[in-house]
């Protein structure tokens, strides 16, 4: 290939270059022992070791504390809009969802029909330009949990502090941004994510949730979705997805080697300034959310002139920016940068952005 | 490696040498479009097009009928235990069950919690050493199903001609035989399968459901896994396991490549009866299993002397037969002969087998 190609699609996602030169070396024979990952049995030893290393560097990814379990789950973070309320609450039990956009509606769907839900504060009368102000939120002290997006894939907002929501335990659904800076994790009863971000392939979904959360799922729930019997079992009461745990093993000790989160933090937050800058600078582009909570992840922009949007995507394809079109309830262009993207990348974009203003491409 | 490896693993199995050597090759660059599967969207051309052939291949293989749909799903059988009634039945549906060894209990402990759940017949009385035989099961007419399990991993047993169970749905349970041999699926209401033996990598499980059959999961079923919904949007609510699918996909094509099921079916049954003719021959082997009821997927069996079985793994692993432990509810030994497993792996653990006896390993 002459040119490089960047893929800017919100997931499945670019995975970093050096993980996939590994899995791809190693595909047929793991470390010498003759067999391919996707061919061991998850009981064994070799499998164990590689479940064990990416639990451990998960953990140390994140400064995970030993009252957390980690959950190695499947079925995407859909699956969870039902999961956590019939796990972390009784029958009956009441839950605060905060709504921000696209994501937080689905979650709020598919939860009415699992708790007592109650929106506690919206973005839809100012169109999630923005978050609503947490101060302005109505919370119920009695709630089971207050559940917010911390970041909003498909309208391109984020949480950059995390809502001090008292007594109730926080639940974030992390999906597109886990990892992709430092947490504190110890705000939250509960976090999830697919993985298919900034974690590895799509098929495994992490659970990060608080011991003291933890009781019986309520009946009716399918036994291998109960955080408790999973958490007493380490995460597994059958056959794990052992290819995807592999590669989002291979993908956490990329990141240690990059210098961990931090390290992460400053790349992300430095391409992001980047890429709004170009926009907000050029007459060609605006980008609807306000600054203060626009997502370092997720860049979803307007072209001033909407009419010309499938010209620049198509001509971004054939330069090699790849998977640039907005979600398709929002439309528009939407460049995410995940960990994996490098600077290159973001240049690339923004050199074809002014190419295209000014009719050179 | 002077010596060949054969992995004997009941799941994560074996996958076939071409399947390996293809994701490898292309495991950057699929079809030179200078991107991973990995990293491909999944509301893009590219994987759609992946998708739609492996669900076209898996259709032809299996002559599955137009009014029957193929789910791909997350979770595993372990999911399906729960979500079978959950999605077949209205609340208080009734079910029968058929207990035929390790796997069809855990079906049976983890359907009580959705279903009216009758055992109709069970193979416990005699040790699980045969299925108990169809002409005594008591049917429930009124049942909105009848639940086997085809082929008992753990104990080795398999269903060889399917029972007839009149107006009642059949629901089978087909995780570790579906694709070793062509199948009438006509007879079936229902069939489920997780991937990791004859089908592909651990994270993906197939349903194949009957049109008719589909209505509305009971309420408090995660929207993510009501078949109906499921159906209605080929499969996907949300990010398929898209790297499992594409997996799945070339194993697909490869047996299509090999003469399809009927071609499986020859070499399975010729490698199966190969074994088991090995140890009735031997006095050092016995296999507990009436021989109509035997697997020709696990092939479970005991040393006369127990007392000798460790050494008999220990040393089958040094010469490079791999993961020939029974399974642990069960003890023994067992051989998984999955469609991947060449004739030389079979012979290899037969001359091993006659070794062993003699004492020459």
């Amino acid at each position: 290939m002459t040119r490089p190609i960047y893929n800017f699609a919100a997931g499945p996602a670019m995975l970093p270059a050096p993980v996939l030169r590994q899995a791809q070396a190693e595909l047929r024979d793991w470390q010498g022992r003759g067999l391919s990952v996707l061919e061991m049995p998850f009981t064994g030893e070799a499998y164990g070791e590689i479940e064990r290393q990416a639990r451990a560097d998960l953990r140390r990814l994140l400064k995970i504390p030993q009252d957390y379990r980690i959950l190695f789950m499947q079925g995407g973070a859909s699956a969870q809009f039902a999961l956590v309320p019939l796990n972390l609450l009784g029958r009956d039990g009441r839950a605060d969802y905060i709504d921000t956009g696209h994501w937080s509606r689905k979650a709020i769907t598919e939860g009415r029909h699992h708790c007592r839900l109650r929106v506690a504060a919206s973005g839809a009368g100012q169109g999630y330009d923005g978050l609503p102000d947490p101060d302005a939120w109505r919370l119920d002290p009695r709630a089971g949990y207050c559940h917010i997006t911390h970041n909003e894939t498909a309208d391109g907002l984020q949480f950059h502090h995390i809502p001090d929501t008292g007594a109730v335990p926080l639940v974030a659904d992390m999906t597109s941004d886990l990892l992709s800076r430092p947490l504190d994790i110890c705000r939250f009863g509960l976090v999830y994510a697919a993985a298919q971000k900034n974690i590895g392939p799509a098929g495994l979904t992490l659970v990060i949730v608080r011991d003291h959360l933890l009781r019986p799922a309520r009946p009716g729930t399918p036994g291998l979705f109960d955080y408790r019997s999973l958490a007493d079992n380490r995460g597994r009461l059958n056959t794990p997805p052992t290819y995807a745990v592999y590669l989002a093993g291979l993908v956490f000790r990329w990141l240690l080697d990059q210098g961990g989160l931090a390290a992460m933090a400053v790349r992300n937050r430095r391409q992001s300034e980047r890429l709004y800058a170009a926009i907000d600078a050029s007459d060609g582009y605006e980008c609807p959310v306000r600054p203060a909570d626009r997502s370092q992840m997720n860049h979803c922009f307007r072209l001033t002139d909407p009419a010309r949007e499938a010209d620049f995507l198509r001509k971004a394809e054939v330069c090699g920016l790849l998977n640039l079109g907005g979600h398709p309830a929002r439309g528009g262009i939407r460049a995410s940068l995940y960990n994996a993207m490098p600077d290159a990348g973001v240049e690339a974009l923004i050199d074809y952005m002014a190419a295209f203003v000014d009719g050179q491409v």
